[in-house]
């Protein structure tokens, strides 16, 4: 297990300002906490939102916390397509000229002309983790993750490293039934 | 190009059996063609059927003709999720045990109790390609796919050789947004 890394499917989802809570759900609300994720200080919340792209809408999306500088919606490239939206595959964060949705919450509608994105698969780590794997912040390694019929080693997988992480690789619906990632899964690390 | 082959993605479709063509579309009822696919004597029809599980439904699923000697749905391991039922890995026609759900067409419905799979991922080739490739039928290898951003190797790629085939390895919507693989796509065979 000395490089293996444990693999995580995020599910579609949407990071929300303070602003856009507010317009979505009410002057004042806030997000409520319902779970916590596995990168500390991340949660799951009560709250939900519509996604609306030019074909079709997606309900019940899942919001995570807490508040961030700008609203980010994350989908699969399958979701893109149900939406009728282009989601670039980025980084989270870099949102800058990425698709555009309108979100529905229960009270009020926010038109995102950009925000929309892939997410880029990576991998969090700790310092002390990176040290361990011999990689560092940004670099871009292979990630092989072994399966009953559908074994895939992913290439294009960054290295996140940051005190406040937890060791584990984020991919997304598609990568994780492209590699039938399920249950408890690990993935071994290849430079 | 030496060991390059072309990469097409499979969308999810129906194949039906001459007896459930009647069901669902009518006595006397036979498949309209509508374009020719690139394996020889395969064609996409006209005819749509309704695939229902017991979660959601997804309409509008296009039919895959010639009838076959008994039906099969080929959905993502996405659309199963959505469908909520469950769809085994599997190669075309081994359907013994596989999914369940209804069809419902203009003229009827169909219970399946099996025939709802998610393909394994293949390779179709000539003897000639075979040869070229130096590969066997039912021979395993993986395929290198270069994109953007979601460059990945696919292992698990079974070969399938018959002289009606034309050469092309087709992959799941899943597996081509994992792979990024879009537009005139080619792979690289490594055994």
């Amino acid at each position: 297990m000395e490089n293996k890394i444990l693999v995580e499917t995020s599910a579609r989802h949407v990071h929300l300002s303070e602003e856009h809570i507010k317009v979505l759900f009410g002057e004042g609300a806030t997000l409520t906490h319902k779970k916590d994720l596995s990168q500390p200080g991340q949660f799951a919340c009560e709250e939900r939102v519509t996604v609306e792209g030019p074909k079709k809408s997606i309900p019940n999306v899942i919001i995570l916390g807490p508040a961030r500088p700008a609203s980010q919606v994350e989908v699969s490239l399958t979701d893109a397509r149900t939406l009728g939206v282009k989601a670039p595959v980025r980084e989270s964060g870099d949102v800058c000229c990425s698709g555009a949705c309108k979100l529905v919450g229960p009270c009020g509608e926010v038109e995102l002309t950009e925000g929309v994105i892939a997410a880029k698969r990576h991998i969090h780590l700790t310092p002390a983790d990176a040290e361990k794997f011999g990689v560092e912040d940004k670099q871009i390694v292979s990630v092989k993750i072994e399966s009953d019929g559908r074994t895939t080693i992913f290439g294009d997988v960054v290295c996140r490293v940051n005190p406040n992480f937890a060791p584990a690789m984020h991919i997304d619906t598609d990568e994780s039934n492209a590699a039938a990632a399920f249950g408890e899964c690990y993935g071994e690390i290849i430079k």
